[in-house]
C-alpha cells in the first residue's frame, strides 16, 4: 500500500510510524472478533475493550445501595456516625456474566480499558474501598487472559491536593496486583474545560451534586494534569511498567507544557473527534499546532501510538457532524477511485485516514537522526579513563570518524602558525627558526596530518613531535610515519607528563602544542592536568596551546527516562547516582527558563586557560619536577590531598530561572572549547561547542562529543517562579579528579520574599574519580 | 563544697550539672600550663585554646600577599581577568613557630577552637582556598595532639544563600581530615544585631569595605541561622560527630525558635560577659527569660556545657562594667565570709559563681525525670509482635506497673456493671441474672484482679472467664485462681479468635469483654482484629466492649537525634526508615502551630469502635466461621488480600500548619482510648490518652505507652507559612496489618496561592508489618 511498508521504497522507514487504535468510552462489553476484525479492516491497528460490561457494573452499584440501607437501619448514635469500623461491603469475584472479555489468538493486541466509573480518591471510603477492589479485580483477569496493558482513567481534578495520593497507593498496588503488565494512566495534556471528565464516576452519581459551573470562569492552571502525573508515578517510584497516555487538546497549550510531556513515558496520544475540525469539504483535520505538537512526540525513540477516541466505527461520526455543520458532501477525485474497491477493501476510517496523511506529511529524519544515532538517545556511557586505560584502535577510529572537529582543529593551527610568525619569530632566537610543533597524546595521528596540512597551505617550515603513551597506537604512529607523513615526524613514546622536551640540552621549547583531551564538560578527561605536565616546555611569552581554552557549563533538566533507568542501575552499582554519566540527552524538558537577562538556560560553571602563567617559585619547582613540591607541601582542601593540583579545583554557584512548577532530576553538562584566540584585534576565534544553542553556529553537525549527565537522587520538586540554585565543585586530592554537586531551590512568595523550598543531597563522584 | 557533688548529700543528682568552659576570642596562643590551672582554680571546668598563633595568621596574609602582586605583574589580559586557572597559594605546613599547642596531659580538656578569621565561603575563590586549607592544617594537628573536639565558627550571614554551600562543604571534608573528633559549629541562636561577626576574616581585611548599616535597621529573620546549620548538617548527613555551640542572645527568642534548638545536638551553651546584666550590688545576672532558656536546655539527657566567652581570667571585667556603670562595690556577707580564703582557694570568678548558683536554684528532677526514666529519652524500640510471640513474665511485670491504667480500668468496669444492671439486666432472659465477663488476652490477670473488686464495690454477681492463649501465662493464670481469687475465675487457654464462648451450647453471651490490646497507636497492636474474633460472642443490643473505642492521633515532628540514629541503624537493617519505632520523643521539636482552628498540632488519625456493627450476612458467616466467608471471596485493596479484613483498614487525611521555616523527620503517634462510653445522658466518659496534650487531664502520670514515631527517609524541608498534608494508611492484607505514610508540603505565595514545595516518599512497614 504505502511506501513506507516496501523496503525498496526511497520513502522507507525515513520517518516515523503511525500506529492507529480504536477506543469508544461507552462500549458496553468486550470487543467481539467481528467487531476487532472489522476495525482492522478500516485501518485501525490496535482496539481497547472493557474489561467487565454492564451486568458487573449494576451488581456493583446494587451492593453499595444495599449496603447503605444496612447502614441507615442500624442506627447509629450521634457519637459514631462517621464509624469506619463498619465493614464495607466486599465485592465478590467475577462470574462469567460479568465479563466476555477472554483469553484468544488477539488479546494481545487489545489494549484492555479498566471501568471508568470507579474513583479511586473518593473521600466516601466506601466508594474508594470499592473503587480498589474493583480495579483489583479487573487488573488480575486481564492479567489472567494475557492483556500486555492496561489504560487507567486518571485522577480526578484535585482542588486542594488531598486525593491524588489516594489514587497514586492505589495504582502502586495495581502494578503489583498486575505484576507483569503496562499500566498506562489517561491523563489531560491540561484540564481543559469542556474536554474534561466526561464520565460519571461511583461518587457522582451518588455522592452530592457538585454545581460545577457554580464557581464560574477559572483560570486555567496548565500544570495541574503535570502535577498529579508526577505524583502518582513519584509514588510509584518511577515503576518501568507505568506510562502515560495523553489527550491532544483542542487548543495546543505553550511550548513549556508540550515539552514537559515531551520528557515523560508517553505510550499513547488520544484525539477524540472533538479535537478534530471538519474542513470545507467535511474532511476531519487537525491544526498546525495540533500537527506539530504530534509531529515533535512521534521524534522519541519509542514513538507514542495514536488512540482515536469516540470516532465510531464508520463515518457515521462525521455523517452526524456534517449535517450538524451543514457540510454538503463532494466526493474527491481519490475518494471516488475508491469506490470500485470498497465491497473487496473497506474504505479507511475518515480519521484513520486523515492521520495517515499526516503521517507521511512528517518531515523525514535527518542526519542526526539516523537509526545508529537514535539508538544512543538517552543511553548512558561510562566516562572513559583515558589516562589510566589504553584504548583500542576502534575506539580511536569513532573519534576521527568526525570531520567537523579535526576542521576546525586545522583552521586553529593554521591561524596559529600564521600569527606566530608575524609576532614571534621576529623576536625568537635566530638559530632556531622553525616552528616547533608538538602533537601531545596523538593516538593514530589525524592531529598530526591536520598540522602537516596547515604548514603547507601556511608554507610555514616546522619541526614536528608526535607523543603517545599508548605503546599500540606508538607502533601505529610509526607506520603512518613512514608511508604517509615522509618521515617528518618524530614520535616519541612517551607520557606527555614525562617527556624531556625537544631538546633538553639546549632546553629548547615547542611553539605550538596541539591536543585533543576535552571530555564531555571539557576538563573531566583531565586536560587541565595533562597539559600542567607538559607546559613547561611551551616557549614563553609567545607559546601556543591548542585549545587555548575551554568553558564548562550546566542546565537543570528532567529526565524521568534516565531517572528510572538509574533507579535499577542503583541496585547493582550503588555509585548510579553519584557518577557523571556521558549520554545522548534527547528525552528531556529544561526546565530553566530560556531568555531570562542574567540567568540564560546554559551557564559557564568555569574555563581553563593554557598554558598557565605560574609564579616565579612554582616555575623553579617545575623545572626541577614534582618532587621538589613536596618539601614546601600543605594539605590543600581535600582530605590526603598536599595541594599540588589545588590550582585545578573549581566551584561554580550558578543561579537558573523557571517560570513553571516542575521536577529536576540532574544538571546537563556541556563544554565550548577555544582553538584559537588570535592575540591580534579584530581576528575571529576559532571555537568548537556542544551547547545545544551554540553548536549550529560554532560548529554544526559536529559529533564526537555526547552531552554529559549529573543526576540527582531524589527528584527535587520545584513550585513556579522558582529559582534553582546549583553549586558544583571540580575537587582533587592530587591523585585523582572528581566532581561534586547540589540543588537548592526557591521560590518567589510576593515580589520581595524568596524562600527556600528544597534541596538535594550533596552528590559526589569521589568514589568513580578520574584517576590522574 | 557544693552539696551535689556528695553522693550522701540529699541535694546529689536532684537536678542536672553545670560544666563551665572559659573562652577568649583574642587569645593570642594556646593556653599555657599555667593558665590552664589558674582557670581550674577560678572555678572553670574547661578551657578553648586557639590551635595556631599571630605568627601563622601573619605568614598566611604575606602569603596571600605576595599572590596578589605576582598576579598583577603577570598583567593578564582584559579576556582572562578572572580566569582561575592561575595557581594560587599552597598553605605550607605548620612550623613551631606557628603554634605552641602540642600533646600535653590535659590536652583532652582543652577544646580547641579553630582560627576564627578564616572565610571558607568567600566568593574570592584565592581567599576560600587558603581558608579550606588553614582549616585543614589546624584541624589535622590539633586531631594529631589528642584534641577531642574543635569549635569551628559558623557561616557568615549569607543573604541570598549562595555561600552557605561551600562553607558546608569545608566542614564534610573536615569531619574526615580529622576522622575521630567531635566537631561543633558555633551559632548564633538567631542573627542578633550587635551581638554579630566580631572577628574580622580574611575577606573583611581584604574585600571591599561593606557599609553594614548602609542598609539600615533590616527586619530580623530569627530562623535564619537555624537555617545555615540546617544546610550544613544535611550536607554532612547527620554527621553524629557534627555537633552545634549556640551563643545564648540577650533577649531570649520566641518559644518557636528555643524549641528548634532543643531538637538540635547542642554541645556548648556559649554566653559572652554582654548577655549578662549587673545588678545593683554589681553581679552579672541573666533574665528570668535566658535562665529559663539555660534551664530547657539542660534538661536534655546530654545537657550542653556552658562556655563564657570572654570574660576574662579573673574579675577585670566585672570591675571595668562596674566602673561603667558606676556602681559602688559592696560585698555582700557571703563574700565578705569568702575573703579569708583568698589566699589558699583563689575565688570563683565572679561570672562562674552566678552560674553555679542557677545550677543550684534550678527545678529538681520530677519523678518523670527519674534516671531509668531519661535513659528511655529517644531510644527506639521495634514494636512488639504480640500475636505472633508469647510474651515474658518480665515484660508481663513490666505493664501492670502502671496503676493509673489499671485503676482507670477498674473505674470503667464499675461504670458499665452499674449500667448494664439498669439497662439490660431488666430485659435479659430471667435464667440467667448473672453478669457475664470475659477478660480476653489476661496474661497474668491483672484485669482479672480488677473486674473482681469492680464487681465487689458494685454488689454485681458475676460469671469471670479469663482467656489466655500463652501457655505458660495460663499456668499462672491457674495459679493465681486458686491463691487469690478463690477458685472464682474460669481459666482457659485459647487464642481469643477461636474461644467458643461461655456456654456454646445454649449459645450463651458475654455481657462485659475486657482487653488491654492497645498500642502506642492503638490499633498497632491489632487489637481490631483480635476483638473481630471473639465479638460474636459479645451479647446484643446492651454487650460492652471494655475499651468501647479509641482514636490514633498524628503530629510532624522534627528529630534530628532520632533521624541521625536511623542513618546509621540503615546500614544494617533496611527497614530502618520504614517501621514505626515505639520511642519516648524528648529532644524532638513540633513543628505545626499549635493553635489554629481546625488545625491543631494533635489530630485524629481514624477510630476503632466496639463491638462492630455487622451487616446480616457477615453476622452468618461471622458464626459458622471465617471459612465459610473465603466462597464468596473477593480481591480487596491489597494484592493478594481476599478482602476479609478490609473493614479493619483505615485512611486518613490531615492538614496541619506550621509558622516558622524548618524540616519535618517523621510523624509522632499517640492513642486515646475511651474506656467505657455511658449510654445515659449526662454521665462522664471513662478514658486514658497519651496525646501531649490530654495525658496529664486524662491519665495523669500513666507511663504504660511511650509514642510511636512513624519515620521519614529524606528529611522534607518547608519554608514559612506551610502546611504539610499528610496521608496516612492501615492497610491489611489478612494476614498481616501495616501502615503508609507520607508527608506533602505546601505553602502559601500570598494570599491566594498555595503552591507545593515537596514531598517524602511514599513510606511502608508491610515487610515489618503485623502478623494477624
Amino acid at each position: 500500500m504505502d511506501g513506507y511498508l516496501n523496503p525498496e521504497s526511497a520513502d522507507f522507514e525515513s520517518r516515523p510510524r503511525y500506529y492507529i487504535g480504536q477506543h469508544d468510552s461507552h462500549r458496553p462489553d468486550a470487543v467481539t472478533d467481528e467487531q476487532y476484525h472489522r476495525f482492522l479492516n478500516s485501518g485501525f491497528q490496535f482496539v481497547t475493550t472493557p474489561i467487565t460490561n454492564q451486568h458487573f457494573y449494576d451488581r456493583v452499584v446494587e451492593l453499595y445501595k444495599t449496603h447503605l440501607k444496612e447502614r441507615e437501619a442500624w442506627g447509629l448514635s450521634d457519637a459514631h456516625k462517621t464509624n469506619q469500623s463498619l465493614p464495607g461491603p466486599v465485592v465478590p469475584t467475577l462470574t462469567n456474566k460479568d465479563t466476555s472479555y477472554g483469553p484468544s489468538n488477539y488479546v494481545g493486541s487489545l489494549v484492555a480499558y479498566a471501568s471508568p466509573w470507579i474513583d479511586l480518591s473518593s473521600e466516601d471510603t466506601l466508594i474508594s474501598s470499592i473503587s480498589r477492589q474493583v480495579l483489583n479485580l479487573e487488573l488480575a483477569y486481564a492479567a489472567f487472559c494475557g492483556a500486555r496493558s492496561v489504560i487507567i482513567p486518571g485522577p480526578r481534578q484535585d482542588e486542594n491536593g488531598r486525593a491524588v495520593m489516594q489514587y497514586a497507593r492505589a495504582i502502586q498496588e495495581a502494578l503489583d496486583v498486575a505484576s507483569r503488565i503496562n499500566i498506562i494512566i489517561q491523563m489531560p495534556m491540561f484540564r481543559e474545560p469542556g474536554l474534561e471528565e466526561v464520565d460519571l464516576t461511583l461518587s457522582e452519581v451518588f455522592g452530592p451534586t457538585k454545581d460545577k459551573t457554580a464557581s464560574g470562569p477559572q483560570e486555567i492552571d496548565l500544570f495541574s494534569a503535570w502535577d498529579s502525573w508526577n505524583s502518582v508515578r513519584s509514588v510509584c517510584k518511577y515503576n518501568n511498567r507505568l506510562f502515560v497516555a495523553i489527550r491532544i487538546p483542542l487548543r495546543a497549550p505553550e511550548k513549556d507544557l508540550q515539552e514537559r510531556w515531551f520528557s515523560e513515558p508517553l505510550h499513547y496520544l488520544t484525539l477524540s473527534s472533538k479535537v478534530f475540525q471538519l474542513n470545507k469539504a467535511g474532511h476531519p483535520t487537525l491544526s498546525r499546532n495540533q500537527q506539530d505538537l504530534i509531529n515533535r512526540y512521534m521524534r522519541l525513540k519509542n514513538s507514542p501510538w495514536l488512540l482515536l477516541s469516540d470516532v465510531g466505527s464508520d463515518d457515521t461520526d462525521i455523517t452526524t457532524r456534517k449535517a450538524e455543520e451543514n457540510i454538503v458532501d463532494f466526493p474527491t477525485l481519490s475518494e471516488a477511485a475508491n469506490v470500485p474497491k470498497r465491497s473487496q477493501f473497506p474504505p479507511l476510517h475518515p480519521y484513520v485516514a486523515y492521520l495517515k496523511h499526516l503521517e507521511k506529511k512528517q518531515p523525514p529524519f535527518t542526519a542526526m537522526e539516523a537509526p545508529a544515532l537514535v539508538s544512543f538517545q538517552d543511553w548512558l556511557q561510562s566516562p572513559l579513563q583515558p589516562l589510566a586505560d589504553n584504548l583500542e584502535s576502534a575506539t580511536y577510529e569513532v573519534f576521527e570518524g568526525d570531520p567537523v572537529k579535526y576542521n576546525q582543529y586545522e583552521l586553529a593551527i593554521a591561524e596559529a602558525m600564521k600569527e606566530w610568525k608575524t609576532l614571534a619569530k621576529p623576536v625568537s632566537s635566530a638559530n632556531n627558526t622553525n616552528l616547533v610543533v608538538a602533537v601531545a597524546g596523538a593516538g593514530r595521528g589525524p592531529l598530526v596530518t591536520r598540522v602537516l596540512r596547515a604548514a603547507a597551505s601556511t608554507g610555514t617550515a616546522i619541526q614536528l613531535w608526535a607523543l603517545e603513551k599508548n605503546q599500540n597506537a606508538y607502533v601505529y604512529l610509526l607506520r603512518q610515519n613512514e608511508l604517509q607523513w615522509n618521515g617528518q615526524v618524530t614520535v616519541a613514546k612517551t607520557d606527555m607528563r614525562g617527556w624531556p622536551g625537544p631538546d633538553p640540552s639546549r632546553n629548547a621549547k615547542v611553539d605550538i602544542l596541539v591536543t585533543e583531551l576535552l571530555g564531555s564538560f571539557g576538563d573531566n578527561e583531565l586536560s587541565p592536568e595533562c597539559l600542567d605536565g607538559i607546559q613547561r616546555h611551551v616557549a614563553r611569552p609567545y607559546g601556543i596551546s591548542i585549545p587555548e581554552s575551554y568553558t564548562a557549563h550546566l542546565s537543570p533538566i528532567a529526565t524521568p527516562r534516565i531517572h528510572a533507568d538509574l533507579s535499577g542501575k542503583v541496585l547493582l552499582d550503588k555509585n548510579a547516582f553519584e557518577t557523571p554519566w556521558v549520554t545522548r540527552l534527547f528525552q528531556i524538558d529544561f526546565v530553566a527558563a530560556e531568555k531570562v537577562p542574567g540567568h540564560p538556560r546554559f551557564q559557564q560553571a568555569w574555563e581553563f586557560v593554557h598554558p598557565v602563567e605560574v609564579s616565579e617559585a612554582d616555575r623553579f619547582l617545575a623545572e626541577h619536577g614534582a618532587s621538589a613540591r613536596y618539601a614546601t607541601q600543605g594539605t590543600g582542601s581535600m582530605a590526603g590531598s598536599s595541594g599540588t593540583n589545588e590550582h585545578n579545583a573549581r566551584h561554580c554557584h550558578l543561579t537558573f530561572v523557571c517560570r513553571t512548577r516542575g521536577v529536576v532530576h540532574g544538571l546537563a553538562g556541556y563544554f565550548e572549547s577555544v582553538l584559537y584566540r588570535p592575540r591580534e584585534a579584530g581576528r575571529e576565534k576559532v571555537e568548537i561547542s556542544i551547547l545545544p544553542d551554540q553548536i549550529d553556529r560554532k560548529s554544526r553537525d559536529m559529533i564526537s562529543w555526547f552531552p554529559i549527565f549529573f543526576p540527582i537522587k531524589q527528584p527535587l520538586y520545584f513550585p513556579q517562579d522558582a529559582e534553582l540554585e546549583v553549586s558544583m565543585w571540580r575537587q582533587t586530592d592530587d591523585t585523582k579528579v572528581w566532581y561534586e554537586w547540589i540543588i537548592e531551590a526557591y521560590a518567589w512568595a510576593g515580589p520581595k520574599t524568596r524562600i527556600k523550598v528544597g534541596a538535594s543531597d550533596m552528590h559526589s563522584s569521589r568514589e568513580v574519580g578520574c584517576r590522574m
